[in-house]
């Protein structure tokens, strides 16, 4: 999916919701245990229950690794099932992998050929050569940690260098000559808002995918006075809030129920910036 | 597996090798195509001919989970095989995983429960509360990376804080307080091993896993040279040299072959520094 299939995406359903599928064994509703395969069918019902309202679905790998093979087929099925609405939603592996080259390009291979996902999430340690395997792909799109939502962000990412730069801005400034607009996003957490305006400066036009609303604290609306440019730019994404909203039978009707306190919240937001009318 | 238990396997092999299991599907010997799990029958017979002279085997996850649900369970059967000869080798996990604390919680069941391995790669961008879920498993190890053996290492962790630190050298300082000795390591590549030195002022004890001798060109001599302590303290990996030297029905025996010559070398350094007589 290309960065005009996204906007288009985001215009006519008047949101920039991602919902990750956090979908933990033991936080599933009861009676979805009895299905053989427990996490597929509960994916499969939040994602019914909320393609309307939503752009983007986030799978967060560790989730289903955690399971071994059962959890690698759950995923697989899962990724299936959200590329039979390919031209609707933009779908993001969350695996943050990175590594050398020639390892990069397997893991690229992993989630871009074997799974056919849009975007993968990629941490920045290891360097040019450690994403650069995930940009050869037509229409596929690396998602490059910079300034995460967590507490333990603060250790490194915010060290400044002698020339003045926050690491994660030095991986901004460096990761952006890497890649474009086109097949490149960053991930900033909603937890760090104010620093949006920061990184608007060096990134005016990348999308940013925007972990930590709700659960994690984080505002939508300072997410958006920040972090908004002409494009909208911002993918928010919202895990637990949504899909662990009721732990009984109604929870795929308690889910879209979150996600549509947050889709209504963004049409306003995208009204009051003049993307939509 | 505990540090006593890692110092006396290489008192006895009087090696300490790793050996990587980067068990790439297209480079595989062809006659073992006709294998229902290619990539098992591979590593079986690679361990096979080396486990008296390796004291590690790390399984390079990304070349397993590129292959979908049949690679995760070529990687299951693997350390279920590793597993028969529990005392003999320490078995890392090269996964280079790292998330928010609830989604590394869910990481280290993969490769500490789901799986059995001893040890998984970490990678440290996202600071402390990414780390310290793995570390409450006993006996049980995070490997961190600190100074990686790629082009790319020098883009982020060389860059020079107010301070006057090196970004690695600031991962060093603080995860060394977030675990200890006997459960935390950390990855320095051999293509850096003049920079030993410095690492060894800062964390003299810990355990290092050095890859990129061999084929990305380091030299076992100078990471000895730099990088030993009294117990060693090093763990030297080498993949592709070992495992794809031959693609012909020999390549265990030249597996084997190029083994000895660093098991051999390894050897003779541990006899000079009086570690073995």
């Amino acid at each position: 999916m290309n960065k005009q299939e996204i906007i288009a995406n985001i215009k006519r359903k008047k949101s920039f919701l991602c919902i990750g599928l956090d979908s933990e064994l033991s936080k599933l509703p009861k009676h979805l245990l009895s299905f053989a395969d427990s996490i597929f069918e509960f994916n499969k019902q939040i994602i019914d229950s909320t393609i309307d309202l939503a752009v983007a679905y986030k799978p967060n790998i560790a989730f289903y690794e955690s399971l071994g093979t059962k959890g690698w087929q759950s995923l697989e099925k899962t990724i299936e099932y959200l590329n039979k609405f390919k031209s609707e939603v933009f779908t993001i592996a969350d695996a943050k992998r990175g590594d050398i080259g020639n390892t990069s390009r397997l893991y690229a291979k992993a989630f871009f050929e074997t799974l056919d996902f849009n975007a993968i999430t990629v941490a920045p340690y290891m360097g040019e050569d450690s994403i650069t395997p995930f940009l050869s792909y037509p229409d596929k799109w690396v998602i490059l940690l910079a300034l995460t939502s967590n507490k333990g962000a603060d250790d490194f990412q915010n060290i400044i260098s002698k020339d003045e730069k926050q690491l994660f801005e030095s991986v901004l400034t460096k990761a952006k000559q890497w890649g474009n607009e086109e097949n490149m996003m960053f991930v900033v957490g909603a937890t760090q808002a104010i620093m949006l305006e920061k990184i608007r400066k060096i990134i005016p036009n990348h999308f940013l995918l925007v972990p930590g609303v709700g659960a994690q604290g984080g505002s939508l609306e300072d997410v958006a006075r920040y972090g908004f440019n002409e494009d909208c730019g911002l993918l928010v994404n919202a895990s637990r809030n949504i899909i662990f909203a009721s732990d009984g039978k109604d929870f795929a009707t308690k889910a879209r129920e979150q996600a549509l306190i947050l889709q209504q919240a963004m049409q306003k937001i995208l009204r009051e910036n003049k993307l939509i009318s």
